[in-house]
């Protein structure tokens, strides 16, 4: 018989933005799964009876076979993400992993949902995600640079606000200063920017500034780059977008 | 001396996709604000020490506003939505509140983040939102429809995976029909489309359709509309949007 598949999100940071589903769920699995840092995250809801499967960061193809396979062979398993685990995290590849498994070996697979690092960062700036917006990656791992840029400038053209998840990492250490080049293409200089750095850590970082002003140095692995749009402005240390839109603002 | 404002996502439906920061948050406050159901779906946080102020639907404004003047005058405040406050949420019209207040009296204020309605209906979807989406409300009360249209566009055009909230209402009938004709512009008709109605609720109905498909009449107030963009497939009863985007897939 088949096991269950439960891809959990975790929210950002340690356990106060982690819902009581995500946690239940973890409590409850026989083997729990995830790069190694994020079952160290949750470290307070697993016990001796649990088996951890600790991997390394990346190789997230081979995780969600292994959790996939694991649970094909019976066992109750949780595969943990940090944020929301559909929105660039391990759902996708999980399901479609258990999706190429024949009928009668596919696991039963249940997705829970998590903060995501867009909503959260949102939150420790005020609120600029209040009225439409749009998430992209600035990851070009897995697409082509020219295609991320197009989404970039459909967005921009848009008037959308606009989160930016994977905005630099060690290895790409030219894509911001690329995608704020386009965007004042379609934005005023002073457009406000929100920077959010390791939200819900010890080290959370909330930083303000404008399209002009933005220094990528500033910008790593665990920021989230919000970029203002219409109707988004700055009231003291918040970023605050209108609930209303256009001729009726 | 002021108080402090704490604006609280309860994410959806009941108790299991709450945060423990949300949960934290009502229990502290001395008064609790909010429409009348959602104090109701956290009326298991609240107690006789606490001072409830349930409102009618609507009026968002004179709640935010009451709620500030509330903890302007020294109370600890908690102000309650659904989903997540920020998004489509109160926490827009508390700050602009706050903010419009002499600095001496103006309160403290804070945004606890909460599962938005579009990250509830993916994770129950599958993973629609896996790579690059929009959110965007259907809804003109704030807002001349041409302007909504024109996002809409922008997105269609981008091939980015769209959610849809707010997508129809007992005065707002014509509106999902309209945005379906403006996408079938841009996407095929057999673009897949997930309709999740009362995420988290008893009530919770998932249901799968094509942009051909999508019949209105069955979305509601309550009801999130996922649009599928470039790498969104359907696998089996999935909806499930590729991490990898264009050449390289």
């Amino acid at each position: 018989m088949t096991g269950t598949l439960t891809v959990v999100g975790l929210g950002p940071g340690g356990s106060a933005h982690r819902t009581r589903a995500a946690e239940d769920a973890i409590r409850r699995a026989q083997v729990v799964l995830g790069y190694r840092a994020y079952l160290s995250a949750c470290a307070d809801l697993t016990g001796p009876d649990q088996r951890l499967l600790p991997s390394d960061i990346g190789a997230e193809q081979q995780r969600a076979e292994d959790a996939v396979r694991t649970a094909a062979d019976g066992a109750d398993v949780a595969l943990v993400s940090s944020g929301d685990a559909g929105i660039y995290g391990m759902a996708s590849l999980a399901l479609t992993a258990a999706a190429a498994l024949p009928a009668a070996q596919r696991p039963l697979v249940r997705v829970i949902p998590g903060i995501t690092a867009a909503v959260a960062a949102a939150a420790l700036l005020g609120a600029p995600l209040a009225r439409d917006f749009a998430c992209l990656t600035l990851s070009d791992v897995l697409a082509p640079w020219e295609a991320v840029e197009v989404r970039l400038r459909a967005v921009a053209a848009a008037d959308l606000v606009l989160a930016l998840y994977n905005p630099r990492s060690r290895d790409r250490s030219w894509q911001l200063s690329r995608a704020r080049d386009v965007l004042v293409e379609y934005r005023t200089g002073d457009t406000p920017v929100g920077l959010v750095t390791n939200a819900g850590r010890h080290s959370e970082r909330v930083e303000l500034a404008t399209l002009a002003t933005l220094d990528p140095a500033r910008v790593g692995m665990h920021t989230v780059v919000i970029i203002g749009g219409g109707g988004t402005s700055r009231l003291g240390d918040w970023l605050v977008t209108a609930r209303s839109l256009g001729a009726q603002a």
